[in-house]
This record gives structure tokens, C-alpha cells and sequence, in this order.
């Protein structure tokens, strides 16, 4: 075997790598540190290069890359949405991601994405309450307990100190799962047997269900003043959450309005519906909450900047540690106009 | 360590796996294979998603995702282009891929792309070759002896019966590394020290060089009736190696019309230059070369489906072989809604 330069190399962090990463680190302390990593790129959003995803469409799902760059690093993620795995005993949701280095061009980091991803979208659900969600909001009800649940918990106790959890799922089954899953993580967590009941005394509402379509998880009569709105589920066309008479009473606030437009929930309004920009509440151009009595709604798609924050917060906290390995992707020629003679090389 | 699941295991091609296929095949055999596989992805062209490359710019260079489906399989190259990467000791061109399934969006292969690019590019264009170049073509001029030179001279040879090359390139120490590489591989290599002397009886002249810029590496004077021209080097906006007046004089084949026009030589051209889609020749829908006295220009920038075409030869070709590794590059829990579930039991 030749053996390859090391800019030839590229780090990969693989899924095990990653869990051991984070669980080296402490999954609240993961939470928190990308949540400060997500703050700071929307602090310096117009330095992004910014780009509604590029999406493959099938009958079946859809498969999309996100790429962004700040001009000295560029991300992107893979990451296919398949509503009808979960049936097949597959994840929904798959992703990876690389961050390279605009100057040279290389690839500097590799990495399983679909814990990150579920890691950082958490966290930029928390950051956004944290600017959002009314004063000493403690209850949250998680609308929709599948793979996202806990991650949406645990960073809204570890970024806004939620205290208790109030689980509602359609598939009760779904909600045992989470309820175990967060035991002993110092939450009360209480079982619902209706979204009714699960919004019963909560500040923030949070909806994350999986199904592709038009559904209303939360109807107008549910939602009082005063509360902060996180919906996830409602992130592609054709998939949305809540009843439109709720973002008529709402301040809604996005990540990038020409994606959320096409994916989010306010798909469903006309096209110059007003929305906030979220970045512009961090800088200070745009005030976040305003009036106790206030319905905050953040209609969050996800977008290809919190991927980049996530990339650069690996590629930061791999540094010293055993965490990944080297993956020998690039052919790096002694001379580089001498592709072949490497090749024939490589023959003995 | 957690034992990842199968359908979370990708299987990766690195740069030494990929040289070890290489040479268990025959690089002459890898170069008819790819151009078969690309002729036959030509053949059913309009089956494709299509899209322009992604690209994300900078001072220094470029960095591109250039994805494609068939309905079936999804496939996708990274890839920057940096010229001044040369003097720094560093690959101009550096690419990795990815292939997955459409129907469950998981991946299912992931390779070093920057050998293999090579070997694309030269078994399209002598493909194309096959189909453009006068009869008994035997001789081709390259110009510009850099990384690309090799695969481009084989491939003629394997593809087309190319008997003699003629190496020119401003650098001579390219042309001696070229002929060297060429050397003992049944082939007549001669070095030439003047562009003009380099096409002295070659009825293929490829242009293949490095400058981002508006270059004339061959002026209208210098081609005479009845060649191929086989232009490789421009293809990206502001970097052209033709002379107008030769476009004026030639029947023009492209890959993908809204890409080339941006990237090709007809960028030079008003946006309603004729030309015609090359796949399209494949199919028997438009005439080739249909006259010894034409001259075809072949204006290649490269396109996604030809990457397409090389990710599915290599996923055939690793079959029942060793040349390749298994990542854990995939989440997969046992039960698809309990990912944090699965974080948790790592942690022992």
C-alpha cells in the first residue's frame, strides 16, 4: 500500500465515534456548546453563502444537500427525508456532513450527521426559546414523541431551564419510549392522553410529528396567549402542523423565508405573509418578545447554516481526542500533475 | 463499541482501494468500462434529474456538488477546482462521491472521486470520440500535459485505436513527465516544442490546460478541415482555451446546454449559439460527423451523469472484491424512533 500525504486524510467521525464524543463531553454540555456555536453563525449571517437546499424529489421521500460557507469554511449536509421507513424498519432521517477548506478546496471533516442533526436542531430550537419562549417558561408539552423528543427536552432544560415535560404521541407506545428514555435526567416528565391534556399549564408548545401531510396537531382553541410556538414537523411542501387561524394570531419567526415559505408552516399563508427573520432578533434589529400576552411562533425548517455551526463545533471538539479516523479520500500526488505516475505506482 | 446494523454500514472506496481496483482490472479495461457505462447512461439521458452544478465560489477557486438521479439511484460529486493550488504543492482537482438508494435515501456507496474524475473525463471524451473524430483517426495532439494528459491519451487509445500523441505544454517539464508516464504502453510519443508542431498531422487535437483565464491554446489559423477538437480545459466561467473564429467554423457537441454556455467554450457565443446535445447523437436523434471535411468540437465541462455513470461502475466493480471498506457512516437504531435511546446505551 503507498501511503498516503496527510493532507491526503481526512478525519471521520464515525456514529460510534460520535456517541462516545458526545457522552465524553455530556449530552447536556453537547446541547449547550452547539447552541453557542448556532448563536454566533446567526450573530454573522450575512457572511453566509445562502442557498435553499437542493433536493431530489421521489414518490417515496427526498434526498437533499445543504451547503453553505461562511468564505473561509464550507459545509454541507446530505440528508434524505423517507416518512414511510419508520414502517420499514429504517431511520426517517439519515444524514452526513463535510466541512472544507474554502482557501484550498480540501475536505477537512467527515462526519455521521443524523445524531448531530438531531443534536443541533434541538439546540437551535432551545436558542430560539431562550430569546422567545415568555419569562421563566418551565412546562413544555412535546407534541409528537418520536426520535427528535428527547434531544427537544433535554436542550430546553439544559439552554432554558425547563423543569417539566408534558408527552403526547397518537402511538402511546411512542410516548412510553420517551417518558423511559428521559427518567432520571431531572425533568418531570408526564404521560398524556391527549394533546389537550399535554398542553395543560405549558409556556412552550413544541410540535414534532412525522407524518407527510397537511395536519393539524394543534387547532386554534388550543393555543392561549402568551405561549411560544416551536414547530419542527411542519418542514416540507405538503407537511404542515398547525391550524392557519394560529399564525394569524402569531409573531412568526423563521430561519431563511425562501425556504420556509416552500417548507415551513407558513406554506399555507400568502407569500408576503409577514415573518421575522430569527438572526435579526440576535443582532438586535428586530425585537423578539415583546408583551407577556404575545404568541411567539418559531416555524423552524432547519437550515444549512445550523448544519455549518455543527461542523465546526466537531471539528473543534475532536482536537486531541481519539474520536475519529483517518480516512485516506484524496489523491495527493508528491508532484500534482502527476495523477498517472501515482497511479502506476501503485501498481507494485 | 455498539455493533452497527448492516443497512448502517457504507461501503467506502478510498484513494489506495480505488488504485488496487484500477490495476486488478486494467486501467485500459477500467476506461472501456466507464464508456460503456457513460454511453449507456447517454442513451437514456432525459430519464435524468438535471440540474446545473452547485457551485460556491471564491477569490481563489471553487467548490461544487454535482448531483443527478435516475429515479432509481441518486448520486453526487464534491469537488473544488482551485488552479493555484498547483504551486502550492496541492491537487488542482480533488473529488469525492457518494451513491444511494432513492427508495430508502441511505446510501450505499461512498469513494475517492479525484482518480476516478480523471478517468471519467478521459473515457467521455473518447466516447464521444468514437462517435465525432474522422475515421482512422491515429494521431492526437495534446496540449496541456498536466494531470489530466495520461487518461486522456490511454483512453483514445483503448476506446478510439489512438496510435501516436504529440505532447505540448508550456511547461516542458509537463511534457517530460507525460511522456515519461506514457513510455512502454504501445503508443508512439513524440514531444513537441511549439503548439504548431504538436497538431502536424493529428486528426484529434485536445486541449487540456490549467489557466483560469481567456486563453487562445489554439488559434482559427492552426486548425485545418476535417479535425475533432476535443476541448476539456474550459469549463468554468472566464477560463476558455478556443479562438471564436474556430466555434464559428465547427459543428459544436455539448454535454448539458445550460451548463456550458455558462462554463464552456460557447461562453465566448451569443446564448443562442447552435449547438447540439451530444446525447442526442447517442440516441441516433441527431447526425455526428457527417462530412470528412467538418470540423467537431467537443465542448466538455463535465457533467453530473457522466459521475453518475462512473459511481455505478464502481459500486458493480467492488462486488466479491476487497477493495473496499465498510463505514459506520449511518445511524441505525433497532427501533427507527429511538435514537436517543440507542446515544443512551452507548454510553456503557
Amino acid at each position: 500500500m503507498t501511503q498516503p500525504s496527510d493532507k491526503a486524510l481526512v478525519p471521520f467521525v464515525s456514529v460510534d465515534n460520535m456517541m462516545q464524543l458526545i457522552h465524553h463531553i455530556g449530552v447536556e454540555e453537547v446541547l449547550k456548546g452547539l447552541a453557542g456555536y448556532i448563536e454566533d453563525d446567526f450573530k454573522r449571517w450575512e457572511q453566509f453563502d445562502k442557498t435553499p437546499r437542493v433536493a431530489s424529489h421521489s414518490d417515496v421521500g427526498v434526498i437533499e444537500l445543504m451547503p453553505t460557507s461562511d468564505g473561509e469554511a464550507y459545509g454541507f449536509k446530505y440528508v434524505n427525508g423517507h416518512p414511510k421507513n419508520t414502517s420499514e424498519g429504517l431511520q426517517t432521517v439519515t444524514a452526513f456532513g463535510l466541512l472544507a477548506d474554502v482557501y484550498t478546496g480540501y475536505p477537512v471533516l467527515l462526519t455521521e450527521m443524523t445524531i448531530l442533526t438531531a443534536l443541533r436542531t434541538a439546540a437551535t430550537s432551545a436558542m430560539v426559546a431562550k430569546y422567545l419562549a415568555p419569562k421563566d417558561a418551565t412546562t413544555m408539552a412535546m407534541i409528537g414523541n418520536g426520535a427528535q423528543s428527547e434531544f427537544q427536552t433535554l436542550a430546553m432544560k439544559a439552554i432554558c431551564g425547563l423543569k417539566s415535560v408534558r408527552l403526547y404521541d397518537t402511538d402511546s407506545k411512542a410516548t412510553e419510549k420517551c417518558a423511559k428514555n428521559l427518567a432520571g435526567l431531572g425533568l418531570e416528565v408526564v404521560p398524556c392522553a391527549t394533546p389537550e391534556d399535554a398542553i395543560q399549564g405549558a409556556q412552550i408548545l413544541t410540535t414534532c410529528t412525522a407524518d407527510k401531510q397537511n395536519a393539524t396537531i394543534l387547532t386554534d382553541n388550543m393555543v392561549g396567549v402568551g405561549v411560544h410556538i416551536n414547530a419542527i414537523g411542519g418542514d416540507c411542501p405538503g407537511k404542515t402542523e398547525l391550524a392557519a387561524a394560529i399564525l394569524n394570531r402569531s409573531d412568526v419567526f423563521v430561519e431563511y423565508p425562501p425556504q420556509t415559505r416552500i417548507e415551513g408552516e407558513i406554506q399555507q399563508m400568502d407569500p408576503d405573509f409577514a415573518v421575522t427573520e430569527f438572526w435579526q432578533v440576535v443582532t438586535g434589529q428586530k425585537e423578539g418578545r415583546r408583551d407577556p400576552r404575545q404568541i411567539t411562533l418559531f416555524d423552524s425548517v432547519g437550515f444549512a447554516i445550523e448544519d455549518f455551526s455543527a461542523l465546526r463545533y466537531i471539528r473543534d471538539h475532536i482536537k486531541g481526542t481519539d474520536f475519529f479516523d483517518d480516512l485516506d479520500m484524496l489523491a495527493d500526488p508528491d508532484d500534482p500533475r502527476d495523477l498517472f505516475g501515482m497511479l502506476g505506482r501503485a501498481k507494485a
